[in-house]
């Protein structure tokens, strides 16, 4: 784990919340990009060494929407940039964590990202996030 | 804003949540304090230019306890490292963001904070907070 590198936040409305993001940090998002796999459609905000990824549901069954639905809007996951997504999958494991896919899958970003079960993490939903 | 200063993390047990955070994270946490004002005992660790925080309530009437019984252990707030904490006040007001105490008080980690209400943040509760 080398540094944080985004917080996700489940947004009801991307252009409304890109706006008050934008009052909120001083600086408008940099882009937006929808991830079909994931149901969602995010945009992205530089704040120091971090970003902050804002989330929409594209679909009903997105988790998105089933996290809007059940917990309303807010801070959704945290994500942690690691060097070695595979080796790092592998210690967590052996940690005890609860590893929701063990075969990295395709982020926003241009990145392989790998989740860990909010259960295992003190109701953290964990991301693991590696540069393709 | 300049950067997150830290991400704050309710939790149950900060005894429990020390170790299982130092296990997630790959090193241990290095500081606790008690913020009486807050009802809150702390405990830190630093990733890369961002801490995160651990809050265990020390009473049953602490914003944490409150949270915690609510929505259950997880991410509680966002804290954003500001240069002005007073000029920044000013600037999210006019901006329509709802500020939860004007005058900033003595946070953890000898800090100046202020909270910014989260209905008026797409339900995430930001922090700002300016080194004393």
């Amino acid at each position: 784990m080398r540094k944080i590198e985004h917080l996700g936040i489940a947004v009801a409305d991307l252009e409304k919340s890109n706006a008050l993001f934008k009052k909120l940090l001083g600086s408008a998002h940099y882009k937006e990009e929808t991830v079909e796999g994931e149901g969602v459609k995010t945009s992205f905000f530089q704040i120091g060494e971090t970003k902050i990824e804002l989330l929409e549901a594209t679909r009903e069954d997105s988790p998105i929407a089933k996290f809007i639905s059940k917990k309303s809007e807010g801070i959704h996951h945290i994500a942690f940039d690691v060097q070695d997504i595979y080796a790092e999958v592998e210690r967590l494991k052996n940690e005890g964590f609860e590893i929701l896919n063990e075969t990295p899958k395709e982020g926003a970003d241009n990145k392989l990202v790998v989740f860990l079960h909010p259960r295992s993490t003190n109701g953290v939903l964990v991301e693991l996030c590696q540069e393709r």
